[in-house]
């Protein structure tokens, strides 16, 4: 094998199909993650308090939807979506459907939505994938759909 | 001024307009900053390494898009979107124009863009808020576009 070989789990755009599924690996968030998350980037009573998230819109303790969004692309970045050239995003388009917890075990599940050669730049094109962060019951806590930049094999 | 009287520059839904604007403060993002949030959230080689990021599409070190969103909900969540209730979000759109760069100072600047009071709940409503975050040379590398649930004042 040489060093510029490429390693097989490494998909490029040709190697990509609409339907096409990835499994991540899983995160645990614990409620120390949780607050120390918020208080950097989104400091409001509910992500950083108990008491104060009780009486809030979430009923108890919630981490913020881009510590969800920030655990997701872990995962993907470390082996849920295997893309030649990393993970580079155009756009997102995300939705909370349930907060993560403290405690919770996230895992992510993606499948590729559709995948667009690039008219301009013929090394690469555009790969719209969707993904569900799931909990450890099952319930989804983001569906995130983005816009990757994805290569192209040299021709 | 009674502890439960409404803080002045609290606003409710009721208290909304669409085309009204709201600016935040701003935040400095240093090398120490785009590494150590890569290393948790986006262990991706142009977020994490200088030479390795010269070689990248970003062509120099270049923070997670998800660093400069999270960077945004703070600004927004320290006054830049003084909302009754907080911030509480449903879903969101985000694009990247460019990449935040170590050193880069950002800020931001928001616009309601549409306001709809919820049919069945009569206490709250979803608002449309744009917000383009900036850097120092007023280069847009955020556009998020959230779906927020705000309160409305007690009939």
């Amino acid at each position: 094998m040489t060093p510029t070989e490429t390693r097989p789990d490494i998909l490029w755009l040709d190697d990509l199909q609409v339907g096409q599924r990835f499994a991540g690996g899983s995160v645990e968030v614990s409620t120390q993650d949780v607050k120390r998350f918020a208080r950097e980037f989104d400091p409001q009573p509910f992500h950083l308090d108990e008491e104060a998230a009780l009486g809030s819109v979430f009923g108890g303790l919630a981490a913020s939807g881009w510590h969800t969004a920030g655990l997701t692309m872990r995962l993907l970045a470390m082996g849920g979506a295997p893309f030649a050239g990393g993970l580079i995003g155009a756009g997102a388009e995300l939705s909370w459907p349930k907060p993560t917890r403290p405690g919770d075990r996230l895992s992510v599940l993606s499948e590729v939505v559709s995948i667009t050669p690039s008219r301009s730049k013929p090394d690469r094109g555009i790969v719209v994938l969707r993904t569900e962060t799931s909990n450890q019951h099952g319930e989804v806590v983001l569906v995130l759909t983005s816009r990757l930049m994805v290569r192209r094999r040299a021709g």
